[in-house]
């Protein structure tokens, strides 16, 4: 039996310094590489990617184009497109890597939503700063008219907030599943996937963002992967970091990460969302796994080398 | 066995008058109370749409949003991203409208890329006009530094024209027949999909529009659909139009419209492509069948009543 392994890329590790578009798939082609290099030892490749700097991007551009004419369209939205430009460069080159390693195999990129609650406390706590900054002046004057909320950014200026609720379910599962059993390499859950809220009638679409590691966490879950696979920019999480008895972690189980998260070990907004979001899967389903590793380091990992894996107890 | 139709939803239809994302869903949603009926009745749904309005509203904000920070995206990034966006909200509404019904089926949005020869004359002789109109000197200019062709567009301006290629095949059509083999409502070569030409490495993403009645046909063809339902203003085609021989077609042969292509009956840039797309899918299996008329018209006729329909000679 194969196992099958949902990879969740930073949007950041796609568009860091060159925000072209050739610059983006020839960063998604480094990529695309290393991770063929896994459905050659016969994993099964699920794609979950970020978003972050791309629909920044985009909604730069919104604001920038609005008219009566042309209005700026909704945070929903905004994922929605770039869950097609992304989806689109990453199934590109990722054919590229597989027709060079000789590999017949399908790639799709769905469209994909995901359910929030709307009564997450996170709807009441705005946390997530999405677009340009704005001077005070500006951003009273953005939010008297359209009601947004905004807030002062570290002495950079103000920025609009929106929530970023937990996922509840991936809308479309039972497709990405399905596509996942025929053996088509999916790429799906784009920059958390598109929030939406259950109401009588069907899904409505809410100005929200889900960090996408928790997003790719409950797509493991629901297409029931072996390993989530969550890639940062270290080799291994640390704790204690930079003092004198600095650990690097290797197998570690979720009680121990409980007990370091009390301990403020890992830093919110950075190694701690990831670190919750791989308790989430482990506690999914027995013998699920995590893996918080570098792209740099995943091929290594899955030869035999270190990284560092998150078990149940 | 049930039929198979593959249904192409105009751009136009889904942005008229007001630009704003809720109206765009509005349309949609009248749309997807139609089409679900068809499914209500058995047929199997395979849905492509246009995406003209909106790619030109979303180039008019790349250009509006231009800096070295956050370049313009090339026209297929686009065309990928209005895939994103209508995906999202046909997706979203086409599923309301099917538990209004009572009816549990999966609907997936596929990013969808059209392959096509880079030696297509249309690559000699551009024709689509895309982007917003300049002034002479400005169309010069960007000329100058883009190398892109700007012509004079009716009076109104200069505009860039790019190609629009014949469609030779869809990339992801494999992926695209599994899913409606299983059960699924297919969403997919939107905006005429993303042109791609082949390379020795891959597939390559050129500067074109695919026409989406073209590539709807190509779509048809290749999932081995019964109808292809190309959805225009009008209930049925005519000859003679607005003179007092004005005939009304309703059953026609592939012979009988070349016939009438070749007393230039129909106008091009309007109806022609769409007789022309209407005749490749027919002739290219045997009992394949093309109806064209309006949304309006759809459930009259899929009950018995009149559109007109091509078929084989």
């Amino acid at each position: 039996m194969s196992k099958r392994i949902v990879v969740a890329l930073g949007g950041n590790a796609i568009l860091s310094d060159d925000p072209t578009a050739a610059a983006q798939m020839e960063a998604l082609r480094y990529t695309s590489d290393k991770l063929v290099k896994l459905i050659k030892q016969d994993y099964e490749l699920v794609i979950s990617h970020g978003n972050g700097p791309q629909v920044g991007n985009l909604f730069l551009q919104q604001v920038a184009g609005e008219s009566e004419a042309n209005p700026i369209l909704p945070f929903d939205a905004l994922v929605a497109m770039t869950q097609g430009s992304i989806g689109y460069w990453l199934q590109n080159v990722l054919k590229e890597a597989l027709m060079k390693e000789g590999i017949d195999k399908q790639v799709a990129s769905l469209v994909t939503q995901v359910v929030v609650d709307e009564n997450d406390p996170a709807f009441e706590n705005l946390t997530k700063p999405i677009g340009p900054f704005l001077t005070e002046e500006e951003a009273d004057k953005a939010s008297e008219e359209t009601g947004d909320t905004y807030v002062e950014d570290a002495g950079r200026g103000y920025r609009r907030v929106v929530a970023s609720p937990m996922p509840e379910t991936i809308v479309e599962f039972p497709t990405i599943k399905s596509l996942i059993d025929n053996d088509v390499v999916t790429i799906s859950a784009g920059g958390g996937g598109i929030p939406v809220v259950e109401t009588e009638h069907g899904y409505k679409g809410v100005e929200a963002v889900v960090d996408k590691d928790f997003a790719s966490a409950k797509l493991a879950e629901q297409v029931e992967a072996d390993y989530l696979l969550i890639l940062t920019g270290v080799d291994n999480v640390y704790i204690n970091y930079n003092e004198p008895n600095q650990e690097k972690l290797e197998e570690v189980t979720v009680s121990q990460l409980k007990t370091w998260i009390d301990e403020e070990q890992f830093a919110p907004g950075s190694m701690l969302p990831k670190i919750e979001a791989a308790i989430s899967f482990v506690e999914s389903h027995p013998g699920a796994k995590t893996v918080i590793t570098s792209l740099e380091n995943v091929n290594n990992f899955f030869e035999g080398g270190s990284a560092t894996v998150v078990v149940g107890d």
